[in-house]
């Protein structure tokens, strides 16, 4: 064992010790009368994208479960299944220690109204101490009723075009699950390909030689031009960033179009 | 006039001003060989939200204009009516000087890889030395090939679960158009409610008076901890950051309290 590790089970993959994390101390999604299945399901999938898995419905509107949610789910039926089904909103938040609620329209409320990644840095600080938190999405076309904005702490809302505010449903869950993920330091399953390391100067000159030689060689260059031209070119390859790959790249294609055609202009 | 404006027609609303700038100089949202026209429509819908509006459509897969496109647009059909057709993706980002691939999976490509922030950031400052910017998203269920990534300058990839990595297409392009309107400030469209300033502590006090006056006349405090009770209960009231109106309200129901059962302990 090369680092230290709490005592239990071994975790050969950092990533899953990570989803175990977040699975442990992660918001709670909770959708208030959901009328479409497909809709339910689309919040499910978006869910499991950015690592999110507690969900509560309360009194959906076509019952639960429902046929169509799995199909929008696209696998992330795990989610579908463990949801837990709430008559009023009210017994969905009981045991929560801090709510939010999503909106897209001002409310007559004096409420704090924080963007997502605010309301996402609120959240994360509340789970750190210990507190259970729930984030409300309301119905798909008339959104939370100012009764169930009142239960919440604070109210979450997007940065969208005034114009035209009105976001889907699993749009806004994915919104806060992306902000969740950002919260967590928002890292990309996979980077540059990194095969190659960058292009050290020796062989970025060597090539150069090699091109301005076989250049030099079919008389390429003007003589009075000479020099300028080949600081020219020196600078479209350097500014590149080439990788050590992408020199041996080029060098090959050059050589083999000066085998090619060596000593016969075109 | 109170502040300088550009000369032609006046804008009385700064938001609306603020929109035709960033239709000026906002990124083209590109969609390779969608299949679905719910798709096309509620991508366009995740544009509208953030605004973005040039689409461009390559190829889609049962034809172009499609039934269910305009439905699931939800009122975003100025972006559909505006949408570009092209027949191969080599034309659809001919004109454009940057280019940025979304994909999900890792491409045994040499390419920059960049989260949807540093994405974005690049995007911005692209378009603000007048650079044409295209943003690729692949079809729905295959993404892009490798051939179309090869075309890109740079790939986009999200920070999600990587055993859940695939986004529905509408939420790909929902998550670009979030982090747009992030990188132009991310101002959200109403914050809150604000008809009433924090209670000044003179307002407080009054309050925190007349409270302790009323449970005094009841004899609420035994003598030996009135001191701490009292100390204990404005300690509770102050951490509250009350506004002005909270405390009115607050007034107002521990007086009507106080009339009905005034001298009668309950």
């Amino acid at each position: 064992m090369t680092t230290e590790q709490p005592s239990g089970p071994s975790e050969p993959d950092p990533a899953s010790a990570l989803a175990a994390d977040v699975a442990a101390a992660a918001p709670t999604i909770i959708l208030v009368e959901p009328q479409l299945a497909e809709n339910i399901g689309m919040a499910a999938r978006a869910m499991a994208n950015f690592g999110l898995s507690e969900l509560r419905l309360v009194a959906p509107r076509n019952g639960w479960p429902k046929k169509g949610a799995h199909s929008a789910a696209s696998g992330a039926a795990h989610i579908l299944e463990g949801a837990r089904l709430f008559p009023t909103l009210r017994e969905a938040i009981a045991d929560l220690h801090f709510v939010l609620a999503t909106t897209a329209r001002e409310r007559d409320q004096m409420k704090r109204v924080y963007g997502p990644e605010a309301a996402l840095s609120q959240v994360a600080e509340r789970l750190e101490i210990g507190q259970q938190v729930g984030i409300l999405f309301g119905r798909e076309r008339a959104g939370l009723d100012n009764d169930e904005v009142s239960l919440a702490d604070a109210v979450i809302t997007f940065p969208v075009d005034p114009g035209f505010p009105s976001l889907n449903l699993a749009q806004s869950v994915l919104l806060v699950g992306y902000e969740w993920s950002r919260q967590l330091g928002g890292a990309i399953p996979f980077g540059e390909a990194s095969r190659s390391p960058p292009a050290a100067r020796e062989t970025m000159l060597s090539f150069l030689d090699y091109l301005e030689g076989q250049l030099d060689a079919i008389g390429y260059f003007p003589a009075d031009k000479r020099a300028i031209m080949i600081r020219n070119m020196r600078d479209i390859f350097h500014r590149r960033e080439l990788s050590e790959q992408d020199v041996r790249t080029l060098r090959g294609a050059i050589r083999a179009l000066c085998e090619g055609s060596h000593g016969t202009k075109p």
